[in-house]
């Protein structure tokens, strides 16, 4: 398995994303964009994104922020690279479509077969990229944050699948509906898979804030994660 | 494969299901009771079961309306034999657990390894089983109809899986929002898959009502069924 840093210029500053693939897979394949949660492109990213590579895929753990801008949960504000993206949804699509040229161009990559997965505010990041009409075969959003750009989608060609926890804080069932109102209006592809007694997060084995509403939950991480196996293998067939 | 009607005595009358498996599987295997729509026991059930039967189950396709009670849609009231049951929860609870039974009983079935599949009001008669307190390893609804009986439920042991056509008028957003209230409040497992672009009935392939949101729709079709056998496969590993 390899891990190769990529540095490509984004709209507004260079970005350093993570290619990792397997060595002994036929190239090209088929390439998944992976979008990190609040904290930025880090070490569980590159073990998820080996999960996948695994698979048969090449993967791009993508860097939204900029090098060498990351955050921590300890810090006083986790979140200040995501709220200067979230203020500005033109910038953060011309960033997510950086990332997703910058996987195009990866050698193992065939550029024909691409698609985008993402993790909390990564999952912001993948509706955004599908709505923004990327040329994506499909996106996975876990545990993701659902409100709409602040100006109209263009056609979503991109199939999605929403993997979501149905207690999650920053997802009430309010917003739900909303996004199945607003992806039906799209007229795309869209499932949504709803998990009872589950937050935020559901996929980190790290996060155990409970009383926050943000927890792992083994049974919605083995779930969603052959959920997205599922259909990855649908629109990608051997 | 073979097919063996199996009388048992129901609660109030006379049942007539259809025992259906995959002579060469060993025995006991587990078992599958498959409720069927509103029409009852029918050719189409029949073959649904074989195609579960030939991943190693066991399958019952229950009578839940009493020998010889079958309806088609060319007839005045096609609903007049779910109505009935519709009317009286307490009685659809006996024949449903009345069905449970005679799976158990199958020479075919490990009566410890059970589980229950439904479609339309079958999906209604999986939900119901399971508020029964039935002891059923999980049960997956397909197109169901979610409105709780007028009773408290019993301690939900089952897992439940249920696949839902987001436009789906016997079941709109606020049904299901509500079930995923009450399934929250029973602190059972419970899944919800939402598909966009699909209404009632997307397993039946003999279904084309649009107008009435009613229609064979493949994709939810292909991916129900793959959520239903993963979701078996998790029950019941190998």
């Amino acid at each position: 398995m390899s891990r190769e840093p990529i540095l490509h210029e984004g709209p507004d500053r260079l970005l350093e994303s993570m290619a990792i693939f397997a060595d002994a897979t036929r190239s090209p394949r088929p390439g998944i964009l992976l979008f990190p949660n609040v904290l930025g492109a880090k070490e569980s990213d590159f073990a998820y994104a080996e999960r996948i590579a695994a698979l048969g895929y090449a993967v791009l753990v993508a860097d939204v922020y900029g090098q060498g801008r990351r955050s921590t949960r300890a810090d006083a504000d986790p979140g200040r690279y995501m709220n200067e993206l979230n203020a500005d949804r033109v910038l953060m699509l011309a960033r997510l479509q950086s990332c997703h040229a910058a996987l195009r161009a990866m050698p193992q990559v065939d550029a024909s077969r691409t698609a985008a997965i993402g993790f909390c505010f990564g999952g912001k990041c993948v509706l955004d990229l599908a709505r923004g009409g990327a040329d994506i075969a499909g996106g996975v959003s876990f545990h993701g944050v659902y409100d709409a750009p602040p100006f109209p989608n263009a056609a979503i060609t991109a199939k999605l699948l929403i993997c979501h926890g149905w207690n999650d804080p920053l997802a009430p069932p309010d917003a739900v509906t909303a996004l199945a109102r607003e992806l039906s209006a799209a007229q795309c592809d869209w499932q949504i898979h709803a998990y009872g007694d589950t937050g935020h997060a559901f996929t980190d084995e790290t996060v155990h804030m409970p009383d926050k509403g943000m927890a792992y939950q083994p049974d919605a991480d083995r779930r969603s994660f052959k959920a997205m196996t599922d259909f990855l293998g649908e629109l990608f067939p051997a």
